[in-house]
C-alpha cells in the first residue's frame, strides 16, 4: 500500500506515512561524515575536544578550526559541514551581542543555544512568516559549552532542531564508540584536570590515526577564565599525563 | 480507476479521491512516535503528566521539557517533534501576552488554544493570504490546560488544526491504551489529590521503564496558584501513594 | 488516447480532459466524511440540526460546536473539515461587521452566503489578484441560515464556490437518505415547531448512534429572536414530541 | 517520435506540438456540460433564454440564476462553471460602472465583452505583466447581450479568450444540435415576439425534461427599457403562444 | 544517448540538445491552424488580405476583425490565436501613442514591429528583469504595414520574436502555396491596384469556400490616406477585376 | 551507477556528475545552426563579415541585419537566435552610454565585451542577487569589434559568458572548417584591405550559395572612422579582388 | 531500500541517504575539467602558477587571465568555470574595498577569503534571509594568495564554501599529480626565487604541451611590493633556471 521509504526521501520537508523527515534525518548523517567531537562538563568548567584531519601536510593545521569561540563565557565544538557551521555561529556570535547590547548582562548559555536551534528550523521553501536562511537543512551539529550564573553547560544541538542539555557528549565519525567510553568513566565529581584527560583518552581510542599535539584541539570554558584554547604545551602535558595513566 | 493511496500522500496539501488529506494524517503519526503526555481535569485545576525518555545517563534530565508554561494561567504538555513544539509555543506566549496588553485581562484559555491550531493551518505553498510558518504541518499536539472565569479547562490539538475540549486525554506512544484507562477510572468529581495519582498510575502502564521520579514530570494548573510544576519531593510523595492504592 | 482520470486529479487546479476539476471534487468527498447536519426554512424562520460524534466519553459535548453564529440574524450548519470551517466563519463574521459598520444596516444572507463562496474560490498558486487564503480547495461545506428583508433563508455552499437557495437540505455522511425524507416529508406550510420535530426525525435515521440530548445540537434563526441554540431541555421537549408522533 | 495528446494536456499553458493549447480546449469542455443557454438578436432588441435544472424540489427556483444584468443596458447567459460566471460577472460590473464614471456614457456592448475576453487570458503562473485571476483558465461561456448606440448585440465568449459577434448563438449541452435549430428558423426580420417564442422552441427541444415556466429563464435587452426578466406569468403566455404555433 | 524529441518539448524555454526551443516552434505550428493571410508591398502602399472563416450564418461577419489598425499610418493583418493578437495589438497601439506623445512624430514602422518583437519574447516563469506578459509563447503571427519617411514597409513577425521585412508574405494555413503563387507573380513596379487582384487570386487559390465580398476582409496603408479598410462595394470591383483576368 | 547524460540535461542550471551544465552546452548548439560570422584584426582596425541567408525573393535583404552598431567605435556581428542578439545588443547599447555619459569618455572594448557576458550568466530561477533578464541561456555568440586607446580589438562571447580576446574568429554554421582556413591564411602584419578579401574568401568556401554582393554583409571597425559598413559597390569591389586572386 | 545514487543527485540542495551533497560534489568535479592553477607560500611571498590553454594560434594569449588581483595586497588563481570565477572576484574586490573604505585599512587576507567562501553558500531557490547570487553552486575554486600583518598566506576555497590555509596547494586537472610533487619538493623554509622554479617545474610535469613562456602565466604577493605578474622575459628567466636545475 505504501511507497518504500525512498520515494519520500528527497521532499525537502515531507512526512513520511510513518510520521519522519526523512531530509532532517540524512542531514544527521552528513554528521557522522564529521571529524569526532567531545564535550565533558564539570563543576569548575566545560572541556571541548576535537579530531583535526590534516589530509595534506602542506595544510597549516592551525587553520582548521573546529572549536570556536561564541562569547567570552561560550565556545562551540562542531562536526559535520564546515560552511554550515560559518553561517551557524556567525548568526550565533550576533545574537550574543545583541543579547549584550539590549539587557547588558551575558547571554545566557540556554538561550543562545535555543536560538540556535530556532535557526536550524528555518529552511524550505514555504516559510515567509520567518526568513529562510538555507533551502536544506543545515548539515551540522554542535557542543555548546558555557558558563553563566546557571554555573557551567554543555548543550547539544542536531539539524532536527532540537536542544539537549548534557554532562558528557560525544558527536560525529565514531561517536557511538565514544559515548559509550564516556559514559562509562564520566563521575559527576569528576575536576576539570580530569576531564582534560578523559576527552583525550576517548579522542585516542576514536581517532585512526595516533594522537598528537597536532592533530587534535582542546578548549575550555570556566567561570574564571571564559573560553580559552589550550596551547601545544598545554597538550602535550595532557598527552604525557594520560600516558602515565595507561 | 483510482491511483494507489501512495501516490496523493506526498503533496503537503492535496486532496485524496475519498477527501483526505495524507500530509497532515502523516504528520498525526510524527506524534504517535513521541512520547506519552496525559491530561486530567478536576473542579480544582487541571493535572498534566508526561514521560521523559533519558537515552542516556549523561543527559540533565530537568532539560527535557515536555510540560511548558504559556502564561502563569496556562501550560501544556507535549508530545511530537520537540522543535515543532518550541515555535508554536512561542506563538502561543506571544498571543497570550498580546491580549492581556490589549484588553488589560488574561486570555482566555479557549481563545489561547483556537490560536494554536490556526497557526496549525498556516503551512503551505500557496497561502499569501495569512503568513505561512512552515512549509509542512506541524509534527506536534498539544494537551492545553488553564484556568479562567469558565473554571478549569483541558484543550486538545492536533496538526489538522481541529480543537477538542476533553475532560481527560492521553496523546503520543501508547496513548490509546491509556485513554482507554482514563476512560476506565476518570469520575466526574475527582479531586486534585486523586488525579494526580490517575495520571502517575496511567504513565506506569504505559512506560516501559520503571517509573520513578526522574523520569516523569507533573505540572498543575489551578485557580488559585496558576501554574506549577511539582518538585521531586511531591512527586516521590505522590509515587508512595500510587504504591498504596496498589 | 486520454490518460486515466487518475493522472489528472492531482494538480490543484487543473482540468481534466472532459472539463472536470477533480481536486474540487475530491473536497467534495471530505464533506461526505463529515457529521450530518440539516436545514429547513419554515415561515417563522430556519431550523439547523446537527449529529454530534461524541468520539469519547471524556470529550466535553458542548465544545463540539457544528452549529456556530455569523451575527445576530445569522447562524450556520457545517460539515467536512472543522479547522477548514473556522477560517470560513472567522471571514465570514468580519464581512458581517464590516456590512453593518460601512451601511449601518445588517447584511442581507444571500450577500453574506456570496461572499463565503468567493471564499471558496480564492486557493491555489497562481492567483495573484485576489489574496489565495488556501493552497487547496476549502474540505467544507455550509447551511447558511438567516432572516432579513426578505424572510426567512437557506442557503447551500460547496467547496466549488456554488451557490444555492434551499428550502429544506441535508448534507454530510447519510445526507442522500435524509434528503430523500426531507422532499417525502417537508411541506410549504410548515411551522417551526414541526420543522423541529421533521430535523430530529431525519437525524434519527441517519445517525448510528441512538439519538438523544446529548449528541445532537439544534438552533433557529427567526426575525424576532435571531439565533438562537436550543437548551438541552428544549432538545428533549422535541424529543418528546418527535416520540409521540411515532 | 511525439508523445501521445495526453502527455501536453496537463500544463495549464503549454503548447502541444501541433500547436494546440489542451488545457483551454478542457475548460471549453466543461462548459457542454453546463445547462444551455440560447441568445437571439433582433432589430427591436435580443433575447435571452437558459434551462434551470431543478435537481431537488427542496430548490428555491428564483436562486438559479443563469441570466444576469450587467449594466441597465446589458445582460448576460452563462453556461458552465457558476462560480466561475460570478467572478466574471462582478469584474464586468466594475468595468461597466468605471466606463460611467469615467466618461459619462454607458458602456459599448462590445468594450465591455472585450473586457471580459481580456480577463479570461489572465490565468497561469507566470504572468506577471498582468495580474492573474486565477491559476486555470475560466470554465465558461457566456452570451453577452446589450444595446447601445449601434443597436442590439449579442456576443459570445469563451474561455480561450475569443469574442464573436452573433445573431443567434446557442451554448451549453445540446448547444450544437439547439444551434442547427437556429439557423433554419432564424431570419433577419424576426421581431421580439417572434424571438421569444423561437428561443422556448429551441429549449423545448434540447431540454430533457418537460418545458414549463418554472424550469425556465428569460430576459430581454431592448434600447427602451434595457434588461428585463421575463415574469411567470409572461412565461406561461410565451409557452401558450409556442403551443398554439405547434 | 540522447532522449527522444518528446522529452524536451514541454519545458517552456529550455534548449533541446540540438540547441532548438520545442515550445517556439508548436507556437508557430498554431500559427499554421489559422486563416490566411497575405501582405504585398507596392511603391504606392502596402495591401492587407485576409480570409474570414464564417463557420455559421449566424455569426455577424464584419466582426471578425483579422486586420486591425494600429495608428493611422499603420496596420496589421494576423493570423493564429485571436484572443493573443489581441494582447500585442493592445501593446502596439499604446506604443505607437506613446512614441507621437514624447517625440511629436509618428512612429516609425520598425520601430514598432520591433516593440511587438520584443512582447513576443518576454514570456516564462523566470524572467523578472523586464516584465513577462504570458506564461507561454504567444500563438500568432502579424503581417505589419505601413508607410514613413522610409515610405511602405511590409514586416513579419513570428512566436520566436524575429522580425523580417518584405515584400509580399503570406501566412497562416496554406501560406506555403500562397507564398510560392506570390514569388511567381510579384514585381518590383507592381501598382497598388495590380497588388489588390493579386492579393485575391492568391486567397482564392487557397481558401476552401469559394472567394466573395463576404468571406474576404482587404486593407491598404499608403502614404496619402493612411490605413484604410475597403468597403464591401471596392471589395465587390477587385473581385470582377479577377475574373475579368482569369 | 550514474543515469545516462539525457537525464541531467533538461535542468536550466544543473551540474552533471561530471560538472557539465547541459543547457548551456545546448546553447552553443543553436548557434551551430546559426549562419557563419566571421572577424580579422589588423593594425588598421577590424573586419567582420557574415552570410545573409535569403530564403525567399521577397524579403528584402537590408533589412536582414548581421552586424549591428553598438557605439560609434564598436560593431559586432552575430550568429544564433536572432531575437536573443537584440536584447544583448540593447543591453550593449544602454551600457555604452551610460559609460560615456558618466566618464566622459568611450567605454574601453573590453568593458563593453565583459558586460555582455556578464548579461549571459544572468538566466535562470533562483537569481535574485541580480536580475535575471532570460529563464534559459541566450542562444547567441557575438563577435566584438572595436577600436579604443589599446587599438583595434576583437572579442568573442558565448553562451556560456565566457569572454576570449582573438585575432581572427569564425561562428555559426561551418565554422570549423572556417576557422581552419582563418588560421592558415591569417598573418600578424595583414593589412585591412587583404582582410577584407580574406574575410570574403573564407565565406565563399563555407557558404552553400554563390556568393554576392546581396547575400553577405561586411563592416570595418577603424581608429579613424569607426564603425562603416560597406555599400553594395564596395562589396563588388573586393568580390573582383578575390576573384583577381583566385 | 534506497534509490540508486543516481536519484538524489539533480536536487540542487538536498541531501542523500549517507547525508552528501551531490549537486555540489558535481562542481567539485567542474573543476577538475579546468586548467591547471598552482599556489606556493613562502617567508617572502606567496607565487601563483596557471596553464594558459591557447586552442588556437589565433587567440590573443594575454586575454586569457586565470589570475587575478583583488586588492593591490591580494591575487588569486582559478580554476574551472571563468565566468563564474568573474563574478565571484568581482564580489571580492567589493568586499576589499568596502572594508579598506569603512576601516582604513586593507583587508585581511583571512577574511576577504571567508567572503568568498559565504559567496559559495548563496545559491538555490529557497534562500531569502541572504540573497541568492546563483541557482546553482559556483563551478569555480581558487587559490587566495596575499600578505598581511600575519605575513604570506595562500588560502584555497571551492564550491562547498570550506577554506582551507595551504603552504602549497594545486588545483584544476591534474592537480593530484602536481599536489603530490609538491608535497615531496616543498621545505618550510623554500625562498620565493626556489618557489618560482618549484611552480615551473610542477607545471610542467602536468601540462600536455610544451611549457613556454607565452602557455603559463606567474604572480608573486609580497609584503614589500604586493601582487604582481611576471613579465614575458622573467618568465624566460625562470624557465632557464628550471633548466639549468634539470
Amino acid at each position: 500500500m505504501f511507497l518504500t521509504r525512498s520515494e519520500y526521501d528527497r521532499g525537502v520537508n515531507t512526512f513520511s506515512p510513518e510520521g519522519r523527515l526523512f531530509q532532517v534525518e540524512y542531514a544527521i548523517e552528513a554528521i557522522k561524515l564529521g571529524s569526532i567531537a567531545i564535550g565533558i562538563k564539570t563543576s569548575e568548567g566545560v572541556v571541548l575536544g576535537v579530531e583535526k584531519r590534516l589530509t595534506s601536510n602542506l595544510l597549516v593545521g592551525t587553520s582548521i578550526e573546529k572549536i570556536l569561540e561564541i562569547d567570552t563565557h561560550i565556545g562551540c565544538a562542531m562536526s559535520g559541514l564546515t560552511a554550515d557551521s560559518r553561517t551557524i555561529i556567525d548568526h550565533a556570535r550576533v545574537e550574543a551581542q545583541n543579547h549584550t547590547f539590549t539587557y547588558e548582562e551575558k547571554i545566557p548559555v540556554e538561550s543562545l543555544s535555543q536560538s540556535i536551534c530556532d535557526l536550524a528550523l528555518r529552511f524550505g521553501e514555504g516559510a515567509f512568516g520567518e526568513k529562510a536562511i538555507m533551502s536544506r537543512p543545515f548539515g551540522v551539529s554542535l557542543l555548546v559549552a558555557g558558563c553563566d550564573e546557571k554555573g557551567p553547560q554543555l548543550y547539544y544541538t542536531d539539524p532536527s532542531g532540537s536542544l539537549v542539555h548534557y554532562e558528557a557528549k560525544a558527536i560525529g565519525a565514531g561517536s557511538e564508540g565514544a559515548q559509550t567510553e564516556l559514559q562509562q568513566s564520566y563521575f559527576k565529581t569528576i575536576s576539570l584536570k580530569e576531564a582534560e584527560v578523559l576527552a583525550l583518552k576517548v579522542l585516542k581510542q576514536v581517532m585512526e590515526e595516533k594522537l598528537n599535539k597536532s592533530n587534535i584541539q582542546l578548549a575550555k570554558v570556566t567561570a574564571d577564565s571564559g573560553y580559552a584554547v589550550y596551547s601545544t604545551d598545554e597538550l602535550q602535558d595532557i598527552i604525557s599525563r594520560l600516558e602515565l595513566q595507561e
